[in-house]
């Protein structure tokens, strides 16, 4: 099923020989995501001499699965008048998608190009915000009015069955294109041919607004376990309609961005060039090196107690180290618990005493570890077990107390409490270890 | 749609006054998440009370959404013949779910008193590990041999409408009950009555074998933009169904689990005590423990370097946090590429020179500025300035280098790149950045 390395081989070795036949007989059992794996694994000029290969409605389907690398190789290879046929032979938001990645000129000539319907369907999608439902939803649905019969239903499907893939719901309108209702296709299947549509729909169906946050559109398809939701404007007018595969996309766009707010970092990053990386990583870092940069002055100011016992700097990584590990850690913990909706308003205050017990808790193990071996390097001075073990005990505490309050305080706030983590985070960590440690090796 | 604040109060107020008849009433209008987010939101007492106020088929859809916490002080309230009723009405694969949660003997006593049938049912999904298509998949089904004709197909699907949730394909099996093919609901409406189901049927149909990892069959899922894909045994006999529904739940399943792997924790992790809490965490956090008790005896052995000047210790906090921070950035980057797809074998060498790259030119900006700082701190000393510079550019490059390569280096051994970050990480690039450090300032 999968496409392996062989058949890649095989492939190119067609290609080099020119055997069209042989490819197209290839391709002919492959599924259009399959072939645009392959496509993947060739090099730029093939990519295009393989696609080119491709029948109408194969290639439509196989350039909404390509990367944006292999698709831009393919593009450039093909006239407008040839684009313009995949085009209107893709989905209409994938089409949407592929038109907003073209030069404007080109979009334009391709959009002149296609069925005046087709154009103007793409121009409107174009005009929603990529992440709300209007941005992800497609606009080819099967809606009929409320008085038609089952039988004349089925009819419209058989005329509409080549053009909306994936039928798994008929909507019902009202005379003014609002939606009033919904039917799954299995109950059109068990109903007598000439019941009127309106009795045997599901009334009030669930729906989502156009301006959706497409975040939020996924939350409700994971609540109600459904697999397509109808969208509509502000007046309830049935726009388009929303399928559980591209929320599935969203779901694993969204973690990824969960992931890569604790990198500082967004999506293309692997793709574009060294200074664009650096120049999206060096505002993220920047954080952090305030932070640093605070911390060596108040070290600084230390440096009497550090003259006098120069061994406290060998222990100075350590208690940063293990602070800035424990916060991370409990970071991680409530971000997760709070976006999968664990940790909830009404267990705040128990979770942060919890959080705090364990940090406490591990300090105590840890510090009493390192004062072990503080006795073993610095037999002299004794004191340094001490320090050591109250500094981590305290360092572990603190980072657990600020790793749990700093993003509930986020989200109580209304921001993101994947804000918390990263560089922040790290920093204020690094500030209270330091002065937390010179303290109490000054008191001593 | 979705449960509110005002609601959750009245339902409060109605089962304080015990007015059950309103309870009632409410709960008519919702769906079984929405009654799940209700309860949710009650103390322990309350939630039995108005659990026991469903009728059987709302109560085995409701018990599937609540979480483990309301779940139990629900069924600590309920009898055992009850019990049985709900899990009798419940999808094979919740039921099973719910069934592995309970106490050996009341799992039992259930599974005694429902119907021979679903019992064995359940007992065999028990047996699949949870994790694999066998754990998350349902064995509610509709089947038919290849000769069966579309008409007696419809009259198949009337009988069991009512027992299976979501039909979307029918499944075609040969005499032997080896999955021959599959006909999506649309196809059978377009078909003409007498047509034997054979004619219409997709062969070769999409199917994932019992013993799959359910990560492997989301990726199938996502890949093939599916709602539903047949369980087969090895011997191609069909066993049961996935739906996507429940892949959407092992996504985020598997998100959070990365998420969680960077803090070495588990999912149960929020709701566990403070001992096993702790507990969970020591061994993550002991691998940065030794890294850094090692850190301590390296940064002794500098000691006479040390001593001539006590201020590299200020610096020493912004050398390894800078490089920790570009470390766990590129590691984050590279996890969620690989695990995206982005990040293929044929790129990493790219990959790497890019990512090593990015650490560089941002290193010497860092540098830049740090040796700036220095020379305001510590005018009376112009090689620090050089010192933190060259120290900052080169723990920058080396943490780009290593967070890079060791996710790739963990991905091609087989293993989860995500080991890669969190503890082991930081230990290495404190390591890295100590002897770094102290070697430029010994050398100068």
């Amino acid at each position: 099923m999968a496409v392996n390395a062989t058949e890649a081989k095989r492939l190119k070795e067609y290609i080099a020989k020119g055997w069209e036949f042989h490819i197209i007989e290839m391709l002919h059992d492959l599924k259009p995501v399959e072939i645009a794996e392959l496509i993947e694994a060739l090099d730029e000029e093939s990519r295009a001499k393989l696609f080119r290969l491709l029948d109408v409605s194969t290639a439509s389907e196989v350039i909404s699965e390509l990367s944006s690398d292999s698709r831009e190789d393919v593009l450039d290879d093909i006239s407008d008048s040839d684009l313009a046929k995949i085009v209107e032979d893709m989905d209409s938001d994938d089409a949407a998608d592929l038109v907003a990645d073209l030069k404007h000129e080109r979009a334009e000539r391709v959009l002149a190009a296609i069925s005046p319907k087709e154009s103007s369907e793409i121009r409107s999608l174009l005009r929603y915000p990529e992440d709300t439902a209007g941005g992800i939803m497609q606009s080819e649905i099967m809606a009929v009015p409320s008085t038609t019969s089952v039988d004349a239903v089925i009819t419209q499907i058989r005329q509409k069955a080549s053009e909306i893939d994936n039928i798994h719901t008929i909507f019902v309108t009202d005379n003014n294109s609002r939606l009033v209702g919904s039917v799954p296709l299995v109950k059109l299947i068990l109903a007598k041919p000439e019941t009127p549509i309106s009795q045997i729909m599901d009334l009030d169906p669930l729906k989502v607004p156009v301006t959706m946050d497409q975040e939020d559109v996924a939350r409700l398809f994971k609540k109600y376990d459904t697999v397509v939701m109808p969208v509509v404007d502000k007046d309830n007018r049935l726009l388009g309609r929303i399928t559980v595969d591209d929320i599935v996309d969203v779901i694993d766009e969204e973690a990824e961005e969960d992931m890569f707010m604790l990198a500082g970092a967004d999506e293309d990053i692997l793709s574009s060039s060294i200074l664009k990386n650096a120049s999206a990583r060096i505002p993220w870092l920047f954080v952090c090196w305030v932070g640093e940069a605070l911390n060596s002055v108040l070290i600084k100011g230390f440096e009497p107690t550090l003259s006098k016992l120069v061994g406290l700097a060998a222990f100075m990584p350590m208690i940063l180290g293990m602070g800035g590990n424990v916060g991370s850690q409990s970071v991680a913990l409530i971000v997760r618990g709070i976006a999968t909706g664990r940790v909830t308003q009404r267990y705040f205050l128990n979770i942060i005493a919890k959080q705090v017990g364990v940090g406490a808790l591990m300090g105590v193990v840890y510090g009493l570890m390192l004062g072990l071996i503080s006795m073993v390097m610095y037999p002299d001075y004794r004191k340094m077990a001490f320090v050591v073990t109250l500094s981590i005990f305290n360092s572990m505490t603190l980072a657990a107390l600020v790793g749990t309050v700093l993003p509930i305080l986020f989200f109580k706030l209304g921001k993101d409490p994947a804000v918390a983590s990263g560089p922040f985070m790290s920093s204020v960590m690094d500030l209270i270890g330091v002065i937390a440690y010179f303290s109490i090796a000054t008191w001593l």
